[in-house]
């Protein structure tokens, strides 16, 4: 199995582009995935998962083979089927759905957090290995599904403790850019390109977007053009009810943006939203609406996406289902978190319920190990130290820095059923039968 | 990238030994899971994790090449090192705790629920595919850390609803074992060759057994006597302070036996364990003390597996450092519960706290997804119907199969801001003010 030289540099580290989760980091993530899986219940959502890896045309029936080199693809050996590791749950979702078909209960709620594979070279914000939170509706579509969707990716972020003024929704719909792009001169067959192209707007110097523009018909003067209706239509988010007067804009089509306006005012949800017609996303599959999140600074790259992907299920052999959902990962919102000073690992821990002590009498060194058993058949989170001294003082502030609630110190009061409990963040400490133990725990 | 032929089978199916896990297989994870993650908190574990896929030679380094065919390798299109998806999670454990090596607090007490995958023929109870939960102390040995060990695992499968006359925990230790060995004629060098004849003994004809036994100086007879030590073995778990008399045994190899008894009965664990001088595990790295925990009914494969590895740590480039652990899928436990009717996934999804009907009046129609919208940021979990139909009784009968705590009726009592609250588990019903509906919920 190929090269063994650079063995000694690679075998003590994390491949690259993944991550080790030491205790803080992994709680970190729990918190992230914590409020994700909240949100997402409390909006009744069912949670679901597939494989991580699936077989590789999953993905190349929907995007060609050129998608293979972002893709981690392996066989078996000798074996003869292609897999791959999942780049998105989309398609894993879809499989899913096209499979059960009829049988399910419509509207399909369902969420996911799955881990995801890119081969790509590692940036911030992109790693090969990542978790994604993703939340769809399928089998009912409209504006309310799409603000379902929309308003469980904010619950999921001010649950985090972000807020309107840190991040925002960015919401489009790829019909109005079309005929925005079809009124500026686009023809129908270069749409697509022109989405591509307006997707990867910030991440191409500005005079190779020009040459590309130009070379489908989009000149500097109809860019302008373009990037003033941009800026016009995010007033309608703002409760203007009258749409502005957009040159060359068929008005009717911005239609789509009241109605889900509206449906986000009746979730309170609008101030967290605004329109953005620069916003197409990269993925061919969408049919209508399509949202990003972003940082409100500008600094970290998008924190979800997602849109309408109606003709997706049908593609996997199921019935035509109207589908709508996002993608969260972990990796840009961790950034997102620290960036605004949301991320505390320490405060993150579980808190231990109570810190046991002995005083180190024989009776408390006999007891301390059958009591820690029973307080955790009873569900708590017990600790106590490993070290050798039996000072209670030194043992108190162990018990202070693992951040207990309690410590139970036991002494030669044992010997007449007593216990002493002190309450760690009160600061205040009293003696109770061990027999109460339980009731005040 | 090779054969397309079987795409049209493939495409909509998950990958051969891999699972799709709709709302109620997920229910059975979370629910398994959860139980998992509670016990080793409660014991005071830290939880990590690690990549979903390493180096290949992070596996090869130890089992050497012959591991690669039970593994999916891969490397990336146009790189040049080889990766693995992880099979197990301890070389990544002892990667990790090599690279932090003595800035840890010792003792180390880690746990971490990954997903595993091995590229052999999926078997009941073993698929490619499968979630593991993994206890380990690092840097501290000794029968007290064996113990937690042990007695972690037992109180995930309590939670679980399981007892000790459903699971037991075999115990054994390789020293034991192999002193036996040698007693009966084996030779140093065989020694390896007879752990692992006994560790798949289980999964061979007796006839090849006994020739593959006879090989490494195990006759017949000589097996029949081991068979009786083995027997003889586990009574010194059941309370018997008198080591048998075991011919051929030095009896002071079991004295370790008697160690990890003592701290089982301090623990009150000792109901769950009998020792097995029959269980030795197959991997190579194990030092010490060995356990497996089985159903006693003996129908699945083992639930768990363990055992001392103390140089494990060493040979990944860290200090020399004890350690002990265990690792418990999830696809054997889950049949297990299920044999010992332990599992209903209906009742083991998320319930509802409130399911809103509106009436159909006006009011009640605009305030349905406002007050929805209201209770869900303030974390309850809030379901209504998508349904035309504004019949109470049906929609009651909705929120009944949702399993809902309670519904909500929104009806003409609202322009006097009242609301109807039923009970949905004790039946009742009364009218109160709206305002007041945030502290009763």
């Amino acid at each position: 199995m190929g090269s063994r030289t650079n063995k000694a540099t690679h075998r003590y580290q994390a491949p690259k582009g993944t991550r080790d989760f030491d205790p803080d980091a992994m709680a970190v993530r729990r918190h992230i995935q914590g409020a994700w899986h909240r949100a997402s219940i409390d909006h009744g959502f069912d949670e679901v998962d597939g494989p991580t890896f699936e077989h590789l045309d999953l993905y190349t029936v929907k995007s060609g083979d050129e998608i293979v080199s972002e893709l981690f693809s392996f066989r078996r050996a000798g074996g003869d089927v292609d897999y791959a590791l999942r780049p998105e749950f989309t398609p894993t979702l879809a499989r899913m759905i096209a499979a059960r078909g009829a049988s399910l209960p419509i509207p399909v709620k369902w969420f996911s957090i799955p881990t995801l594979f890119r081969a790509e070279r590692p940036q911030r914000g992109r790693l090969r290995e990542h978790v994604q939170w993703n939340v769809d509706v399928v089998g009912s579509g409209g504006p309310v599904f799409d603000a379902e969707v929309i308003t469980t990716a904010i619950d999921g972020l001010a649950r985090l403790g972000l807020t309107p003024e840190q991040v925002q929704v960015k919401i489009s719909h790829r019909q109005v850019v079309a005929s925005l792009l079809s009124s500026l001169g686009v023809s129908d067959s270069d749409v697509p390109k022109a989405f591509q192209l307006i997707d990867h707007r910030d991440r191409i110097p500005p005079d190779v977007f020009a040459t590309k523009a130009n070379e489908i018909g989009l000149s500097p003067d109809q860019m302008t053009l373009f990037d003033q209706i941009v800026q016009a239509a995010q007033s309608i988010g703002g409760g203007d009810q009258n749409l502005p007067d957009v040159p060359g804009l068929p008005k009717e089509s911005l239609g789509a943006f009241e109605e889900i306006r509206d449906e986000l005012v009746a979730r309170d949800a609008d101030a967290w939203c605004h329109f953005d017609l620069g916003i197409v996303r990269g993925l061919a599959y969408y049919t209508g609406l399509v949202f990003e999140i972003h940082e409100t600074s500008g600094a970290e790259r998008a924190v979800a996406g997602g849109g309408r992907y109606d003709k997706l299920v049908e593609l996997f052999g199921g019935p035509s289902m109207p589908a709508c959902g996002f993608g969260m990962g972990d990796v840009v919102l961790g950034l997102v978190l620290e960036d605004n000073g949301l991320i505390e690992p320490s405060k993150l821990k579980p808190q231990p319920d109570v810190f046991l002590i002995s005083d180190g009498s024989a009776l408390a060194e006999s007891t301390l190990i059958s009591l820690a058993a029973e307080l955790r058949r009873q569900g708590l989170h017990v600790r106590y130290s490993y070290k050798s001294t039996r000072n209670v003082g030194k043992l108190l502030g162990e018990a202070g820095k693992a951040n207990a609630r309690k410590a139970l110190i036991l002494g030669s009061e044992l010997e007449a059923g007593q216990i002493t409990v002190k309450d760690l963040d009160a600061g205040t400490q009293n003696e109770i039968a061990l027999s109460d133990l339980s009731s005040i725990l």
